[in-house]
């Protein structure tokens, strides 16, 4: 049997491997158009900070050492050129002699990946405009720094790539403005998530601008100047362009494969073409969405790296299935963690998913601890039967274990009262005896069984003005004085039972406190009573990161920093 | 309805709280035999050590406190003499004032927790002797190492407290040397995961003496001697005694209430006694484990804290039960973390379960980002479908991750196949594109479906040494150079291809490597090509702390350090 792999990195190495420990016998040649294989593409921002200081750590692999281990004849720098199915041949070019030879095989593994999404804005071919997706860019942005000390950068998309080269570029010291089309950076979290990231970014010394689409780029004689939608401009030195990837599905469009949606490959859950003897994998395919069951492109190192081993297993016989993605992704910022996976409000909205949703404010650890810091948790769940559907985390230490304690929970069907009787591991270094994924399987427990309603941060500006509701605020005076809903009244929970009489029984009485936990008590102490009740979920501190968004953008927007 | 609660940590106060914010009306009164409620019990340890330095941070909740929040009247130092389950009284002694009363109820939730215990030998009421289980237990380990600043002290008890205490007095610069009865510390974990645990603490000064009984105590005049079963004898300035607990459930026993194994309260799914109006929760109650259905007393603050909510929901109507436990744990000693869930051999072999077990042997993250730390994992999984049993894990960063995922995935029912579908976070500052856990799924699936064929440490002493089998060691030279399997040949894995003719094609092939990545790939070519393979599950690394374990062992019992 003779294996060609076109594409050597994640997927495509992957199933190369896989494929040789379970055929010794097999032929089996990959082509990389790019001079290395099986990179730390994942790395690639970091090398550019300086965090990962040895090019050599990128690219542990070769192909001699392919070969040596696996006896796997690597090809870089070899572009094919067309896949005629027919024939079952690859026609390909070494990039390096010129030369063009072709190839037959039995079975074929599709593993291009993504390319960097390049608008066809004016000025968009400026050398000065990098995109990053290959070592061979990684290489050449690290350059540009070290050679001509840029003062000023600007990224262009607020994704996985930009933000860390957002990073990146700070800790290198030069002034970095991020540039984002929408309203929010981070696009697997919704907006009120995004909220707490953006105030976070802003405190780092990133000049983040939000709701500031492009217009076109004009290069200067010591820079590159960008001009905005709205008609304002700024000056920088570098750009760094990061607004997304598209499936690199040229070759299997000419070669007359079914495409799908963002002329994603379309495969079958062996990941086989529309071609037989054609599989696919990685960032260049359409797969079902775990939850949802739609379909999506999920560009994302873990199901690539599962895709490839699953792949292989067809080949050699073994019946193998991909059961789908669930886009469970994190990302590092700084000492800041974002974190989700499954469903966010976005998509579950777009799959006309019934969800309701809780917000949860919880410590990494055991507060008399040292170190402990707080997350919030946002976990949408089916309401009629409690299945959780996607979770989204935003905090510092401990929210890459809580995502993929929620990952393992979605990917096992698992409801709120599932997560409620979770035995995680507990320690004071590590945990809380009600660890927060319990937490959160508490409060939907509570609302399923309507031991408690929320309203939500969107609901706010519905309430009545006209005195018919009383919004009370069940913190601590001094939190109060600070800031609070506007009509909303003042009684600390721990004096609420003594102060009843100020609550009119006849209305309904909206309850927060900064988290949602003590008007959660507050809320049963009234409900108990008689009284009609709603929690604001996340309580006021969820909300005054929205209201902090809302009231910053336009000022960053036009804010000083980087030349105007 | 009036509550009464006997013992106001954990499950006791997680249960007053419960009942309160289900039922406005309730009377619900607790009795804490000890000074303070809902103490940070888990926290005890490290206020020894000055990592938790304020004294308040373990004492936050007081009776106070209890009352304004949640309207609680909570009786510290408060002893119940009695409970009369026919008149559904209780008789209480005030400690403070010697004055005794009666209060009855209508229900009764027993949290009475474990006391620490102490072996009936000749010297044990020594006042140089402590042991831990409360708050005052604590000020007066803390006060005795502040005013008499003893320079040694010995730990007896290898389990949690006693570890967590060596590891505090070693960070008070005191000289700690640990007696264990039996071979290993840390009973959650087999012997052979403790093996990396007890090089790991003597590494950091820790005096460990493992099968080393204690015959009895004799005070001296500047400090206590210890004499051994073995003959030895050492003396130091304090002992703190940590061989374990066990239910105290005097109080119950004698109000007739039906006691299990070591005397632990039998409870039936809702948590109810044999008495109906009587619950009880926590270290005291006999469990069902989650895993193997025995029955099993858990002594953890994490069940104890799902168990009050239970009783408390179950007394106010709503059918809650209780799943079980299945012992989920974890431990940070140093910047080691040891965890586990589930079943390990140990008790599997006594619930007479079919197992087989994996060793895997991973990285924290993308080991081309800094910081990245080694973890050994071991899982048990039963043989005919797959289902994950139980996991124990010893490494450094990133251990408490796993073995959550690992309990969530024990909790939904998940397989070793599931496991390697996972689809968790990954970014190279928190994980693998395979993320250790997708690794421990990805053995267990080669093994259900025969790709590979595994022996264990165990077994290498039972190999025959008549030359009818092959012992293939296919790590690099110099690595075999350092230390080898007893008549194994060395050919590495990258040449051994072209080095076939060495290996007789008629013998079984005994291959090993350090970790069993690598030779797994040698097992698949020579499987491939026709041999009858094993491999070593683990690797020459995993069985090199199991060595060095047992050699270490009789030096280390006679060794200097402390005055003998």
């Amino acid at each position: 049997m003779k294996v060609l792999i076109i594409g050597g990195v994640a997927g495509g190495a992957t199933a190369a491997a896989r494929l040789r420990r379970l055929n010794e016998k097999a032929e089996i040649i990959v082509f990389e158009k790019s001079g290395y294989v099986s990179y730390a593409n994942c790395g690639l921002p970091y090398y550019i900070g300086g965090i990962i200081e040895n090019k050599k750590a990128l690219t542990l692999q070769t192909p001699a050492s392919f070969k040596k281990r696996f006896n796997i004849d690597v090809r870089v720098n070899s572009e094919v050129l067309s896949i005629n199915p027919k024939e079952r041949t690859l026609f390909i070019k070494d990039l390096q002699s010129g030369k063009t030879y072709t190839e037959s095989y039995d079975k074929l593994i599709l593993s291009p990946g993504a390319k960097a999404i390049k608008p066809a804005l004016p000025g968009i071919d400026s050398d000065k405009i990098f995109t990053l997706r290959t070592v061979e860019d990684t290489f050449r942005i690290r350059e540009c720094i070290e050679r001509q000390k840029p003062s000023s950068a600007v990224v262009v998309g607020g994704g996985f790539i930009g933000l860390e080269m957002a990073e990146n570029l700070i800790q290198e010291q030069i002034h970095t403005t991020l540039l984002q089309r929408s309203s929010q950076v981070m696009p697997p979290l919704d907006y009120d998530m995004a909220c707490q990231l953006h105030a976070y970014l802003r405190s780092q010394g990133l000049d983040l601008r939000l709701n500031s689409p492009i217009a076109s780029y004009e290069e200067m004689a010591d820079g590159i100047k960008i001009h905005l939608k709205d008609g304002t401009a700024l000056e920088t030195d570098m750009v760094l362009l990061a607004i997304g990837v598209s499936p690199d599905t040229q070759l299997a469009k000419e070669a007359g494969l079914t495409l799908g949606a963002k002329d994603a490959i379309v495969v079958d859950e062996h990941l086989q073409t529309s071609d037989k003897d054609i599989y696919a994998v990685g960032d260049a395919i359409q797969v079902s969405h775990f939850v949802s069951g739609l379909e999506a492109v999920i560009p994302l190192a873990g199901p690539a790296n599962k895709q490839g081993r699953i792949a292989a297993d067809n080949i050699c016989g073994r019946q193998s299935t991909y059961q789908g993605s669930q886009g469970s992704s994190i990302i590092k910022l700084f000492d800041m963690t974002c974190a989700s996976t499954g469903l966010n409000e976005k998509t579950a909205q777009a799959a006309g998913i019934k969800y309701d949703k809780v917000i949860n404010f919880s410590p990494s650890h055991a507060t008399y601890y040292p170190g402990a810091s707080d997350m919030t948790i946002k976990t949408l769940f089916d309401t009629e039967t409690g299945r959780i559907l996607g979770s989204q985390i935003v905090g510092f230490d401990g929210v890459d274990k809580r995502v993929d304690v929620l990952a393992t929970a979605i990917r096992g069907g698992m409801t709120g009262y599932d997560l409620a009787e979770l035995e995680l591991a507990y320690a004071p270094p590590f945990s809380s005896a009600k660890d927060p994924v319990n937490m959160v399987g508490f409060v939907i427990e509570n609302i399923l069984e309507g031991r408690v309603k929320q309203y939500h941060w969107e609901e706010i500006k519905e309430l009545p003005q006209d005195g018919s509701v009383t919004l009370l605020d069940v913190r601590t005076e001094s939190e109060y004085r600070e800031g609070a809903l506007a009509g909303s009244i003042n009684i600390p929970l721990d004096s609420l039972r003594e102060n009843l009489h100020q609550i009119e029984k006849n209305k309904p009485v909206y309850v927060n406190c900064y988290s949602g936990l003590r008007s959660y008590v507050a809320f049963r102490i009234l409900s108990e009573l008689g009284y009609c009740c709603y929690n604001l979920s996340g309580g006021y501190g969820f909300y005054e990161y929205i209201l902090y968004d809302k009231s910053f953008d336009d000022t960053a927007r036009h804010g000083c920093g980087v030349k105007i």
